[in-house]
């Protein structure tokens, strides 16, 4: 029997606000099992490309990477973010190790093409090297994974940090029995945005199909769910979406199923 | 008998000029041995402290790392400066793997006492892990080290990138055979400023002591040939100070001997 893996993915929700961040770390180190953890960036790569004086150019409502806005990515996810996150689970006696995907070349991505639109330094995940995080995992290191990797010819790339949970977590799947939760602002997929208590318990494909006709899931949750399903079809044991309040393995949530 | 490790310790005159920086990760990533890098972090910090309009107070020519000053550096060094490294040298075929101190561990300081000076968010290392990072090098991966500790209590701390080559090279000594090797933008230790081929071939203690007193030796040189004696008095094998324009492994350049 595979041992089990809980794979998380925290986003802004948490890493932007400090007391949330403390006690999620805090539920985080307290897992017994083998875990990573997974972070995006938050609110403060945007500010502090505002400081700079860096705009940030949008097509359709998706951001364009440009050099600028990957050189304050990488500050802000690979360094401010990660080694603050990091330094606070040692705190916590989680022995955590900070990676970005050029790190022992643990994700390797394939830069995004310019056509039909150019979203400049954004990389769509080709290999995970399973094999080194393995390791770590095997040696009591905990990974801590920001949302940059690379393209293994000197190129760091932007990357989503739901996909990059999912594709670990498909990757590790061959090795551990994997459970992956995206934590975010709500306890699940809400029937009706105005009532935080309206979270679907359970999505199989048919009714995830029905609820993209029906406009219920749309925007930030469309990749989330689209992610979770890839995850699900693809050796992951279990898929959670979440409210971190609710506890570090939450039982109101929304669960995916097969 | 011990297998041998390099260590290699980058400044400004490396990391600031991007053709130099290109040249020396192609020179490091061709040594066969086992092999360490570690970097300070250049002008780049300065220069974001500047845009972001954050002051550095210094205090008898020393900087004071306030809260936004290690931010900076947390976001600089951690971040920019070392996943560009990184990214170049798996470019290379390098297998690295970027570190601060808080990952895996791998280096524990202590606030410095604010007492007779309160320089701040700087930690002088107790403890490197060299488990940790023997672990990675056994297993093909090569550590990349910025400037930056921990307190093991949650608190990321600014350290001395020359100590902190001291310190892992004498901690490695236990088991392998170290040259450490300080490259900067001279070929070693010059009796004379304006004459760049100047260099003094060896220095000993005894000899060490004479040059300090003749001012031969002084501001930024001081604390790389006290780390240098510091680590040659502790176990190191081979301590250098040299410019990377020599050679991976310079024959013009200073070595310190006991």
């Amino acid at each position: 029997m595979k041992t089990k893996l809980s794979i998380i993915k925290i986003g802004g929700n948490v890493i932007d606000d400090e007391n949330k961040l403390e006690k999620f770390l805090s539920d985080f180190s307290s897992i017994k099992n083998a875990k990573i953890l997974i972070h995006g960036g938050g609110k403060i790569a945007t500010e502090i490309c505002n400081k700079l004086n860096i705009t940030t150019t949008m097509n359709q409502g998706r951001r364009i990477t440009s050099t600028e806005n990957l050189e304050v990515i990488t500050m802000v996810y690979a360094g401010l973010i990660n080694k603050k996150i990091v330094s606070k689970l040692q705190g916590n006696g989680c022995n955590a190790l900070g990676l970005s995907g050029a790190d022992a070349n643990c994700i390797q991505a394939l830069k995004r093409s310019t056509q039909p639109v150019d979203y400049g330094w954004v990389g769509d995940i080709q290999t995970i090297n399973n094999t080194a995080i393995n390791l770590f995992l095997e040696n009591g290191i905990i990974p801590v994974f920001c949302a940059v990797s690379h393209d293994g010819n000197g190129q760091l790339l932007n990357t989503n940090a739901d996909t990059i949970a999912a594709e670990i977590s498909i990757s590790l799947s061959e090795l551990y029995e994997v459970e992956l939760i995206y934590f975010f602002e709500h306890k699940g997929v809400l029937t009706n945005m105005a009532d935080k208590n309206s979270f679907i318990p359970e999505i199989n494909n048919e009714k995830y199909e029905t609820l993209i006709q029906q406009k219920t899931i749309k925007d930030g949750m469309l990749p989330k769910l689209e992610n979770g399903f890839y995850a699900l079809n693809n050796k992951v044991k279990r898929v959670v979406i979440g409210n971190q309040i609710e506890g570090i393995s939450p039982i109101n949530c929304t669960s995916l199923i097969l």
